[in-house]
């Protein structure tokens, strides 16, 4: 039961060769979600081998283009792959109309349903129920509206541990009793432990993506404890001032967030393109937030299961 | 002076990581023409070393996002760079409804001056006069509105030969004189002719971009006797039902195209991504004109002076 994430790109408002404008995959058992989608994103899609029709919902986090430039060019690639499995996007509303007047000069009918969702209609405190994961949304400060997201596995159904089934070979009614939480007798007449039913329960894996915005300890409420945080680190330290003007982060700005809300690991991206090398920004994060990880373009980071 | 085609995307409607799709960078005596700005086009103008403020005038064919989708994040790009120089688009008049509505919502002002050239102010009779080359426009068969372009290059001013110079020593205001078209005479007081006096002329070049656009014979009165043409050829000569029902070319399509039009060089491209190796579409094209070249990402041609 995956729970990864893998970098599409990792870069900021000019795209270079090997570092494309923003756009990640989380991969929550097989349901792929999108997030950010910038300009090329399905070339690099398609180069590391994600599977075009598990993407199921895609989230834009700010209509600046390195956020979501690629977008009309999936939705066009998702039609002739022939997808007919609904799309949900969640975004500004002004997103709709873009997509609403592209569409129409192109003369290309969407086949498929895209279900929008425009972020205004969503609560802080709501979250959006999908099968296997929900989504919750929270604002960022940037230069035009801009929001983040947790996304949250949701807990499996209780499984049959393999030992118990071979050691009491339950027949069908009596799978479904157990399932519907009653006790089960061995031949005895003795109630078996539930721990010797099941297999023990894990922690719902959950995932923070901050791209872009200023440094805003307020986010630290919205993030506490997940398991991995990405957040935007566009400028190193020495570049505090032009981070604050731009309303962007520094690294240290990411690690600090990173640090009060307690996070598993930090993933950091989103580079100027003045830094063809990553590594200073890495060490700089790491001063602050050992665990921390600079991306790329293919980058990938499971999170495993924790009983 | 130079007269160069780079093929910066060679697909269509799919981009793949090493076929973007349709965008095409004229370059004619440095004054660099980009024709056609598909999804990633930007990358690859990086990759392939073109100099972005070398780009005076945009061409966009037609508005199916294959052919423009990389076209936002390329003027973003260029206000990044702090361009300031006028930009020059021809394009059909929504493209400007839909720039205008991306750029609305990004909220970023583009601070260089586009000068918007709606392709239906312009008569096929007419054509635009740049500083080295006039752009003329003719009407291709397609699924949407979609226009064809003929580029030529402008002639030269006459320029004095080096032999000239030397055997003679002009003075500047014999210099400005010869230039105005008087006679020169020399120190018997004879007139030296003029072939003694000016390199000899050389014919403009010429190119024709066709893209997309279904068989069509009566394209050939554009084009007749350019240097080099551009024609998609989307399909083999086996798929002439699907070519014919998506309106697009097959392989023969556009060399018969160039054979008629009595075109210096033929080049295709806008392949179906059903084709990974195009060794066989080429094959076929140069049964009926074998001047032709299969065009791909990072292609180069250059047109000498022929004088």
């Amino acid at each position: 039961m995956k729970f990864s994430l893998t970098v599409i790109g990792s870069g900021s408002g000019t795209p270079l060769p090997n570092r494309y404008s923003s756009a990640q995959v989380l991969n929550i058992h097989e349901r792929f979600i999108l997030i950010d989608c910038g300009e090329g994103a399905q070339i690099n899609l398609r180069r590391f081998g994600i599977n075009f029709n598990r993407i199921e919902t895609i989230l834009i986090s700010h209509l600046h283009g390195d956020h979501f430039f690629g977008l009309p060019g999936l939705l066009n690639t998702f039609n002739q792959l022939g997808r007919t499995k609904d799309l949900n996007i969640i975004a500004h509303k002004k997103l709709k109309n873009i997509l609403d007047v592209l569409f129409n000069a192109t003369a290309n009918e969407i086949k498929y349903k895209i279900i929008f969702h425009p972020v205004e209609d969503l609560s802080i405190e709501d979250s959006l129920a999908f099968n296997k994961y929900t989504i919750s949304c929270f604002p960022l400060k940037h230069r035009i509206p801009t929001i983040g997201f947790l996304i949250k596995e949701i807990e499996s159904r209780k499984k049959l541990s393999k030992s118990f089934i071979n050691e009491y070979t339950p027949n069908i009614s009596e799978i479904k009793s157990i399932l519907n939480d009653n006790p089960f007798f061995d031949n005895s007449g003795e109630i078996v432990p539930s721990d010797k039913i099941f297999i023990p329960p894990y922690k719902p894996r959950s995932f923070a993506y901050i791209s872009d915005s200023i440094f805003d300890l307020s986010l630290v409420d919205y993030i506490k404890n997940v398991d991995l945080l990405y957040h935007e680190a566009t400028y190193s330290k020495i570049m505090k001032k032009l981070a604050t003007q731009t309303m962007h982060s520094t690294t240290i700005d990411a690690a600090t967030i990173a640090l009060k809300a307690n996070v598993g690991k930090l993933l950091i991206g989103h580079y100027s393109s003045r830094y063809r090398d990553t590594t200073s920004l890495l060490s700089e994060a790491k001063e602050i937030f050992p665990n921390t990880d600079a991306v790329f373009d293919g980058f990938k980071i499971d999170i495993p299961i924790d009983r």
